[in-house]
C-alpha cells in the first residue's frame, strides 16, 4: 500500500510517522479500528484527516471484497421518441450514490445477449458491488437472472407483476395513480369524452396507466371505450390521434402514456386545424425535456427521478450490509406538472 | 488471487489444475506472457479460455496499475431547455470506451469546487485511469488543474481558444461551419433578412456559431445586422424572438444557437399568428430529441457524437499507453438535419 502515488499524496508511512505511530497502527485505524484504542484511534484519523490521506481504493477493495461501484447499463438510445429520461434518472442514481459513498460504473450493451455477457464479466472479475437495473418490462430475463447468481442488485420498475419474487428489491412509480391523476385533471377541467393513446398491451408501464385511466373514467361515471394502441414514434402515434379525432363525437381531451404519444396529438391537431389547450386538451407522461418548451407547454404526470434515484439506493445499501430489509417493494407517486396543453381553469 | 468467487467463476489453481501447469506459469501467462514458451501461452491461454477464467479485476489494476476505468462528470441538469445532449454523447462515449476495454465511471459534483475535490479524490484513491471532459466553456480551470497534477484527460470542447495548451487534447465540432450550414441552406430556400438568436458572447459554442452566421450571411452578400442575446430558456428567447419579428422589416427566417432558443421561436410565432415553416423560417443547433418530435418538426444542425466519442476514446488511449499522439485538437464536422421548420425546397 506504500507504491507511489501519481497525484503525490501523502503514503501511510508519511501519516505514521506523523502520527508517531507504526504503519500497521493506522492500517489497524482504517481498517480494523476495533484494534486500536480509542484514543489512538482519535489520533490517528485526525492526522489522516489533516494530511488528506487516501488508502489506494483498490488496494483497499481487495480487502474489504468491496468497490464501492454500483454497475448500471445505460438504456438503449430511443432516437425519435421524446422520453430521454435517463438524463434526469442518472443524475439523481448518480447523486444518491455518491451521498452513499458509491460511483456508478456504466456499461451499454446493445443486445440482451451481450448484457449478460457484461454482467457475467462484471461479476467474474469483481469490479461492482451491486447493480440497479431499469427499463424494465414483465417478463425481463435480467432479475432471475442476476437473482440465481446471487448478485445484489436493485430493480427501477416491476419485473414481474403477479410473481412472488418476494426476495426482489424494486422501486417504481404509481402509474396506475399517474393516469387517474391525468384524468381527474380532466374532468375537473370540463372534459367528459376523455381517450387514451398507448403502446400495446405489452408495456408494463402503459398497461398501468391505462388501467388508471379506465379506473377513473368509471369513477367519474364516463365510459372508458377509446382506447388506441400504436408505437411512440411521432408518426405512428399521429396516425392513431387522427383516428381518435375523426370519430364522432370526437374526444375533446386525450391521455397520452408518453410525451412522443402527445406530440402526435399535437400534430393530428394541427393537421385538423384544431388548438391544442383550447380544441383539444392533452396530457401527456414522464415529463421529457420536450414537454416545458414546445408551444403550448404539455401538461404531463412527472416521476419522482430524485426520490427514486435516493430509494434505489436507500435498498441497494442494505442489501450490500446484509441487513433485513425493511421494505422490499416501494411505489412511490407521481406529480401531475400542469401547463398549457390542458387549457385555462 | 485465489480469493472464492461471489459468482463461481473458476479460480486460477483450477486453471493450473486443467492446463497442468503451474499456478505461476498461469499467472505469467495472463501477465508476463514473454516468460512463457509460446506453445505453453497458447496451450495455458486456450485453457482459460475454455473455462471462462477472469483474474480479479481489483488485482490486476494492482499489478498493471491500470483501473480500465475513466471519470466522467455528469454535466448539471438543465431542465426547462431542450438541449439533453448528454444521453447521446454518453451513450457513445460508453460504448467507444467498451471497444476499447475501459468502463466509464460516473460521478455528478454539483459546484466546481466539488467537482475538483472528486477529481482529487479519484487520483489520490487510483479509481481511474484518466477522464473526459466536456459542457467546456473558454477559461474553464479543470483542464489546466488536471494538466497540472499530470492527470491523463481529453477535452470535448475547445477550453481557451487562443491559448498555447499545445499538450492538450481536444474533440471538437466545427461550430462556425454549422452556423455557416445554417445560413447556406436558408440562403438555397429564398432567404435574405436572416437573423441570429443566441447566448450572451461568454458562450464559446455559441459565439462560434453566431461567427458562422456573420461569415456566411457576408459571403452571400448580406448584412449581419440582426443578432440578438438571450438566456437559453423558452421564456427569455420567446421574448428575444417577438423583438425580431417586431422589427420592421422583420426576418424571414432565423438561425437558432441551440433547439432552445428555436422553441422560443416557435413561441414566439405563434403569438403572432405566423406559421412555423411558411411564414417564418428556423434552424436550430444541437438536433435536440425535441427537434424530432415537435410540430413542425425542426430542422438543426446535429454534432457527430458518435464519432466524437470514438475520437475522445482513441486520444485518450493513445495517452494513457505514452503514445506520441497523432492529433491534438480534432474538430469534427456538424451535419444539417433538414426538417418542416424551413419549409419545402
Amino acid at each position: 500500500m506504500t507504491r507511489q502515488r501519481r497525484s503525490g499524496g501523502p503514503t501511510i508511512l508519511e501519516v505514521a510517522r506523523a502520527a508517531q505511530v507504526s504503519r500497521q497502527t493506522v492500517s489497524n485505524a482504517l481498517n480494523a479500528p476495533d484494534r486500536v484504542r480509542p484514543d489512538t484511534l482519535r489520533h490517528v484519523l485526525a492526522v489522516v484527516d489533516r494530511l488528506g490521506y487516501q488508502p489506494n481504493r483498490m488496494a483497499r477493495s481487495l480487502r474489504t471484497r468491496s468497490t464501492r461501484q454500483i454497475g448500471y447499463r445505460l438504456d438503449p438510445d430511443r432516437s425519435g421518441t421524446a422520453s430521454v429520461l435517463q438524463d434526469r434518472f442518472l443524475h439523481a442514481l448518480t447523486t444518491a450514490a455518491e451521498s452513499a459513498d458509491y460511483l456508478l460504473l456504466l456499461f451499454s450493451a446493445g443486445r440482451t445477449s451481450d448484457e449478460f455477457t457484461r454482467y457475467a464479466d462484471m461479476l467474474r472479475t469483481g469490479s461492482v458491488d451491486g447493480f440497479v437495473l431499469s427499463g424494465i418490462d414483465p417478463g425481463d430475463p435480467r432479475p432471475g437472472w442476476l437473482a440465481e447468481r446471487r448478485a445484489p442488485f436493485v430493480c427501477f420498475g416491476t419485473p414481474d407483476p403477479g410473481g412472488s419474487a418476494e426476495d426482489l428489491l424494486t422501486v417504481d412509480v404509481d402509474n396506475v395513480h399517474g393516469g387517474e391523476m391525468a384524468v381527474d385533471h380532466l374532468v375537473e377541467r370540463g372534459h367528459r369524452n376523455i381517450a387514451f393513446l398507448g403502446w400495446p398491451p405489452t408495456s408494463g408501464p402503459g398497461e398501468k396507466r391505462m388501467q388508471g385511466w379506465q379506473r377513473a373514467m368509471r369513477r367519474h361515471g364516463l365510459a372508458p371505450d377509446r382506447c388506441v394502441r400504436a408505437l411512440d414514434t411521432v408518426s405512428d402515434s399521429t396516425r392513431a390521434a387522427l383516428h381518435l379525432l375523426d370519430a364522432s363525437p370526437a374526444p375533446t381531451a386525450v391521455v397520452a402514456a408518453s410525451d412522443t404519444f402527445a406530440m402526435g396529438c399535437y400534430v393530428a391537431a394541427r393537421q385538423r386545424g384544431l388548438d391544442i389547450g383550447r380544441d383539444l386538451a392533452v396530457v401527456g407522461s414522464d415529463d421529457s425535456p420536450t414537454a416545458a418548451v414546445v408551444s403550448p407547454a404539455l401538461t404531463s404526470v412527472r416521476q419522482p427521478l430524485d426520490e427514486i434515484g435516493r430509494t434505489v439506493m436507500r435498498l441497494l445499501v442494505g442489501r450490500l450490509q446484509n441487513q433485513p430489509p425493511t421494505d422490499t417493494h416501494v411505489l412511490l407517486e407521481p406529480q401531475l406538472v400542469v401547463r398549457e396543453s390542458t387549457g385555462q381553469v
